[in-house]
């Protein structure tokens, strides 16, 4: 194929920070590594609010112009997608506008504040008929992908118990300043949604529908200085930390676990699943790894096998580099734009192996049930 | 001191089997490591139903005599004190009748089949003034005690979070037939019960008293086929695996949970104790190390360090192997009865290293109302 | 600093296969990621043999027009720098043609096929006082980095023994065919150059110069069949296996190994350190983790510490993403041309954290000695 | 089976220190694991040099008598077996003479101070036609049998590369006293018959002969204090550590490492064993474990296995706790004492399983090769 024949579609990004730069570098190594790419993302448009920061930003990604208007952005001619990385409060409104502008679209998770307007959100893109996908990321870490095929062949039978912790540390110095993220109007919530989304949203990945949960929060810093007037405090009203008790619908049982006063824990989530003839393991600070057990091998041979998930036959893998030769967490996002862009263009689902809209309302709707419990201290339905 | 100056004490074991195998193997090993002991253990008399099989095991271990019954046993007037290693359901009774009978008296966990039960025993033993045990052995692993001093130096803060879990799967083959352990009246609960007690007991050690628990149960396999008779099927009426939440009265929060369900886990007793400046970890599976994080470090030399739990100035190694040489699950045993035996010999209180018929209770009352949270849907006090 | 303001430099590229992508990714990432950079690559040539595929690739990567002819690369007017991804047989002629150019120059390592080639080279870029650095890449990785600055700081105190493997499977299969890297006409060696050089360098990075060395050489097969033909076979005459002991000039002594026969070992790089007041360890396969032990803990707080080398105060990380979003194997050569960018456009010394052609002549002197050493059967200096 | 029918077997301990109190605990606890035992050992006599010590340890391990002249000891009349544990100078002369006075004869490691020595002590035997052991006791783990088993399964295939380490730090500190075993005339070499001794048996009891090797030797610190007059220093003239690269009789090629000055190494006995279709790896300070690599895994299923050798299935584990409750250091030496006693009583040979003096003397003439070509400087013969 030549690449003057490879067909281009025009990105708008919304977020130029954490979110906005792993999309952005994503986007450029896309086509590079999966080469011809099924359609190749044009850098258009970014926005941020500040200008002088996202002219920078847009210079340095290579965007070809900036905005400090969403909206002006989002009905942007030449935008054809558009990749919501920005605080949760801003995900409904850009994304039901794409949609109805008619626009593809990629949101950060979680979907929303909460299952209201993940609702509202879900209904727009069904509305608009456009591609609609919810970033989590983790779905796309090989390992990850290798431990959904391992559970669908039958490589540890049927599930019986899923336990997972998503751990961090990076607030846990009582003089680490207020920030969205700890203000529940800007986030929704704290763990939950930062962090434990992504492990409610790979249980049902991995395990299926969630029937009920009885959960607990706990905030253990109250109060945070501003960051640009630390005299100042501000109320932090979101968890920082979450536990739940979960039970599937097919009578499998499990808990999940979020915190940011996790010492030492940078960027731990670790996932057990285990079923009636094996166990899988996976911890995201060695994402190139999996753990599995199963009783099928040998009674003397039995253990825990660590595959380096690096491999040709491996998920992604014949795209990169030889085995051993491991990747990173942004690897990820090339993957989980790749797949957006092959859907795309070659008008595949988006489902099962990346999460749509629906997968982000079960997600927002599973979390109000955590929180729902945490203040009715009983077991709330998931629904 | 010469050998013939030891001072020497009669032992009456009940049960020969796993546990009674565990204490008689400590007990001769005890004197010869930890020469001169406090006080020496003389093997009088050992305890069980089967005649022929108590009178192998009285041989093979080298007690002058054997009993059928285990109140003759508890009367023998050399027997000075009780090592009961019975089933459940068996504990209650020949402790009472011990303290009556002014013996002292070594219980294995849990120590009742309920709280009722363990009351009445603990009330036995205050009344009578005799010396008392929970054999929790766990608590006598050099890592443990490791662990609980370095909470105690501050090494990592004020405690925020707790996470236990004791995985096995010795039961997951649906024909693996039915033992007592599987049933209520014999057994109390499940795994709640046999492991569970275990990590409930250490989360009491290390962050302190447990204010409110919710939990739920879960039993995987509801018919087992009888050990005699395989055509025959009977009832499992306790929990397979157990999941609980836990509010700690200082404001902690965290998490127990045990299965027997888990493939690929032996022997795992997983525990993470997380504070405001660090984090430890231990293994049971690796029993000799302990992982600990603190933020006392320096910025760029902070991470999890793997101590192996073997040097002389480490708790009890000084007794044993030169570094590196280690020890196993059995050597928990000796520990814990040299704990005993010194505080017998130098009338020393057995806590706080060692758990009391006290402690004993607390566990059967917060487990009593995991099991009734399991059944109401709700938070229930631990009291 | 505005982007237009920004220096730009021009680049080309020799060969498009694994180094041509990686370094040619890094060129990429470099300027988005070490913004603003020192100065900025232009992609401006690429040469490969193979027309349609060369072509293919410049398109692929962005560079401005592709080459089937080194020397018209070379002397290409808008080409500053050339970087030499070649076979080693054609490192040396682009090389001193580049630096005759009055073209700074990155060579892949091995720099050249033996230790006279190398010593052409290095007289060539002195002679033109051109910049010249060997692309011995992991020396950029932030825990090898970390691991230096430790070193210097006196944390493990003096170095006594250093142990370094570096293992590989892929040509296990008798069926793999032939190629450029299993003959010693393109390669030079096999096992030894290919990886032993790698952590040979990372020897004299970590403790010094290195006195004298013997070593054994093993080629497990034979004769290999054609890729193209593979009824047809070829004889392998280079090294799949050596191992060499080593003498350093400092007393210190030690060991390196590599071997591409080692089953399950896919990238696995592992280096010991070892000083008399502490050890450090480093796996490539977990790139992100460095362990570290010292003797400056506390006496019963000793452990081997495992550093997750990715907090913004580790080497280049404030770069990259928050801790613990790990990074891969091609982030290493982002590093390297940024140190070589940096060095460039603001005059400093590639050395120490880089190695110069010096050190690549060095390596080579090394490795022709372990070469002589198996075949005398005796100690050989390392000069 | 009654007790009381349990053949005997009388027992003569020469030396109670490390080795004496390992043995003796050994004795003592194999008949209560290894019910009904083979034949019972008794325990008659220990020999030691200082009087009130040895009386003291024969009381304690509960020998009849003791003696302060180890002839005395052997030539007793109800001494059946002698059991060496002296320092190696004191190795000859009672294993001839309990050879000659028709005694069976356990001898700790390295069978003598050199092979001439070696080559008398294994004439004697054969010409007394007694059993003989050399208490290579880590052939006797667990994980080592089941290691020895997959390799004759070919689970690993033909073996290729063998690669062993055994790293201790006891003697780092510059104040730590003379002790026998840094003289030659006590000790015959350091590190290398301590700690080689044992990588050496195991790298012929995996592969096979050896054929050829050479080493290098190191003293770091060369002169220590007398243990009793710190003033006076005394001269080491022992290796605190070698390496030495081996070529097998059958075409495999290997090293074999050991050092006393590794810090943070406490009794870290790695080996790995490596076939052209897998790999094996064991660690000493994890003795329960295994870990295995395999080709003959599906290709995307492959991955370093983590035993837990603690099944019922595996070596030994029936006799000892249900799987997961794991064995300790001083395990190898029931098993390796059940093993010459089982020998004993059932007339089977020592070999494969055990080590011979034949086994010893083999030993100690790749030791006395190493040591030669750490003085020629060149590859010695291992014969």
């Amino acid at each position: 194929m030549k690449m003057s024949s490879i067909k281009e579609i025009g990105i708008g990004m919304l977020g130029y920070e954490f979110m906005g730069k792993a999309h952005t570098n994503a986007l450029i190594k896309m086509p590079i590594f999966f080469y011809p790419p099924p359609i190749k993302p044009k850098l258009i448009a970014l926005y941020g609010r500040k200008k002088e920061r996202v002219m920078e930003a847009s210079l340095r990604y290579g965007y070809k112009r900036y905005y400090t208007d969403w909206e002006a952005l989002v009905k942007d001619r030449e935008v054809e997608v558009i990749d919501n990385g920005l605080p949760n409060h801003l995900h409904k409104e850009p994304c039901i506008l794409a949609a109805e502008e008619g626009k593809h679209v990629i949101c950060e998770k979680p979907l929303a504040m909460n299952s209201e307007e993940a609702e509202e959100m879900y209904k727009a893109v069904q509305r608009a008929k456009v591609k609609h996908m919810v970033a989590f990321n983790y779905r796309f870490i090989p390992a990850i992908i290798l431990a959904k095929k391992f559970i669908e062949e039958g490589y540890i039978g049927k599930i019986l118990q899923f336990r997972a912790v998503y751990l961090q540390e990076w607030v846990m110095n009582p003089n680490f300043p207020m920030v969205w993220r700890l203000k529940r109007e800007f986030s929704g919530s704290g763990a939950l949604g930062d962090l434990g989304s992504h492990i409610i949203d790979l249980a049902r990945f991995f395990v299926g529908e969630i029937d009920s949960v009885i959960g607990l929060t706990k905030t253990f810093i109250k109060e945070r200085p501003l960051a640009e007037e630390p005299n100042k405090k501000d109320l932090v009203d979101v968890d920082d930390a979450f536990i739940a008790l979960i039970k599937f619908k097919d009578g499998a049982i499990g808990s999940v676990e979020a915190s940011r006063f996790s010492a030492g824990r940078k960027n731990y989530q670790r996932i057990e699943i285990q079923g009636d003839e094996g166990t899988i393991l996976f911890n995201l600070e060695r994402l190139n790894e999996l753990e599995v057990y199963t009783n099928k091998d040998k009674e003397n041979r039995r253990g825990f096998k660590n595959i380096l998930v690096t491999e040709k036959v491996h998920p992604f893998y014949d795209r990169w580099w030889p085995h051993g030769h491991t990747i990173g967490w942004e690897h990820t996002f090339v993957h989980e734009l790749y797949h957006f862009f092959d859907c795309l263009a070659n008008d595949k689902p988006i489902e099962p192996w990346g999460a749509t809209f629906y997968d982000g309302l079960r997600n927002n709707q599973i979390m109000d049930a955590i929180l729902k419990s945490a203040n009715t201290g009983k077991w709330e339905r998931a629904y």
